[in-house]
């Protein structure tokens, strides 16, 4: 199966999952889904989810019903979308190229629908039906810690809304990185990985992975933004350099972000070599998130 | 010991297990822990974690470390207060008689302080160290179900949001209520009982008695903001009214709301009755919870 169609498939895959996770719109009170669904099927790639997918597959231990799992992840990067784009935020009107949840919602139920994902994550992760308590129990650890304020996501969304007012250094644009995008891409990797039943020295492996692909899909957002149009991205483009943003076209310049880029992508090849084939996977979405085009 | 000391004392034990498990205002990024700071030492009376304290020792098949799951009860209440203060929501400006965390720290950095308090509950859950790991995943899915959508908080804050424009009856009333306030009431007590070791019938007792008192907490909420100062209450008083919010004292009249109150109370204390003398502090803190006069 060539790449494209075993991304699509893994989206549909993860889309169904989480389609069962999520409250229908019949649900009272109608109106938090209806707002959460709204940001949640909104055509996202699903990057995340399909990463601790493949990573369980790659350890391969115990694989059976992880898509459930995954989709905490989507859920808690869903949250973070709708959050951010809030007019106290950044502010944006667009998003996956349709009006963003306070624009159709209005603030008051995007914070709210915000909360909601946030809370569903962690229920999913300690209800799955599949796994021991103990398993349960650190995937919830660990999504919390990699979306936490000490060297998680809020502690990237910080120092990022802080970093407007600040000068561009690699120092402050790598602690907002690692935080910011990394931290979650990471996690999504090693929740798989824990998933899956991974020993430490494959856990060490993916979680070296992770944090590769990690900066790598940072520094090709930040490109991105400077060299594709609203049209392309779904989201409005420029805004990094128009709200004075640290990221590393600034830092480094174009070239070179790309060549950071690749330098990565190389070494998250290498920290997979422990698997063989088995890896095949998450090769080939190493190579998908620094090739994007949105 | 009397009732106000031992209040005090749990507090003190409360606000010591709060201090660990938050990140101190030194660690960066130094912003958001002083803003989640701000709001969770703002002299919160702690009814949460003191609930949960005193089910668990009623158990009392295990209850050292409890202070520490308790923690994450006051952490999601706390959230829920400065979300609900937001301009979008309630646009309150006091709270606990000091300016809510918007007012100090700005809408963006409430709205994150707001979900990193929220995060860290389940956080702290998931890494308790004195329990196994079917117990720390079944407290947090007994939480996020308490804190979510369907039955918790969440679904009870759209509710009283909507109700608004609506007709006060006491079917809506009653949808409100027990989502709003009374599912993490109910929750304070059962995760208690749940980390105390508590059979299904002990169990059971402590979560009729734990409905009991959240009716009544709503009640004598609703009460209150009719009767009390804002000075009293440290909070704006007649916010209700002024918002045309479904409470009890309109739909029912003072008198009646009062009676309703007194009998859930008793309703509570007959709850308790297979436990004998070693829920003396849950009917304790029952009556502490009707007579209060903010």
């Amino acid at each position: 199966m060539t790449n494209p169609e075993y991304l699509s498939e893994q989206v549909k895959l993860v889309d169904a999952a989480l389609d069962r996770v999520v409250p229908p719109e019949t649900q009272s009170p109608e109106s938090i889904h209806r707002a959460m669904r709204y940001s949640l099927f909104a055509g996202g790639k699903r990057v995340r989810p399909v990463l601790c997918i493949a990573a369980a597959l790659t350890v391969g231990r115990r694989v059976e019903g992880v898509e459930t799992a995954a989709c905490a992840l989507e859920l808690i990067h869903t949250y973070s979308l709708i959050h951010d784009d809030l007019p106290a935020l950044d502010n944006d009107d667009l998003r996956r190229g349709r009006p963003t949840n306070h624009k159709v919602f209005g603030e008051a139920m995007a914070i709210l629908a915000g909360d909601s994902l946030l809370t569903l994550a962690f229920q999913v992760l300690a209800q799955l039906p599949q796994v021991d308590g103990e398993t349960r129990a650190a995937l919830v650890a660990e999504l919390a810690c990699a979306s936490g304020t000490v060297e998680g996501m809020i502690a990237g969304q910080v120092r990022d809304i802080e970093g407007e007012k600040m000068q561009a250094t690699p120092e402050r644009l790598e602690a907002i990185h690692r935080a910011k995008t990394g931290a979650l891409l990471t996690a999504s990797v090693r929740m798989g990985a824990i998933y899956g039943g991974a020993t430490a020295e494959e856990l060490a492996a993916l979680t070296d992975y992770g944090r590769r692909i990690g900066l790598a899909f940072q520094i090709v957002d930040d490109v991105l933004d400077v060299e594709e149009s609203s049209a392309t991205l779904g989201k409005t483009a420029g805004k990094d350099a128009e709200q004075q943003k640290i990221t590393f076209p600034a830092v480094y310049g174009l070239a070179e972000s790309r060549r950071m880029a690749a330098e990565e992508l190389g070494a998250a090849h290498a920290a997979l070599l422990i698997f063989g084939d088995r890896a095949a996977r998450l090769h080939d979405l190493a190579d998908f998130i620094v090739r994007r085009k949105a």
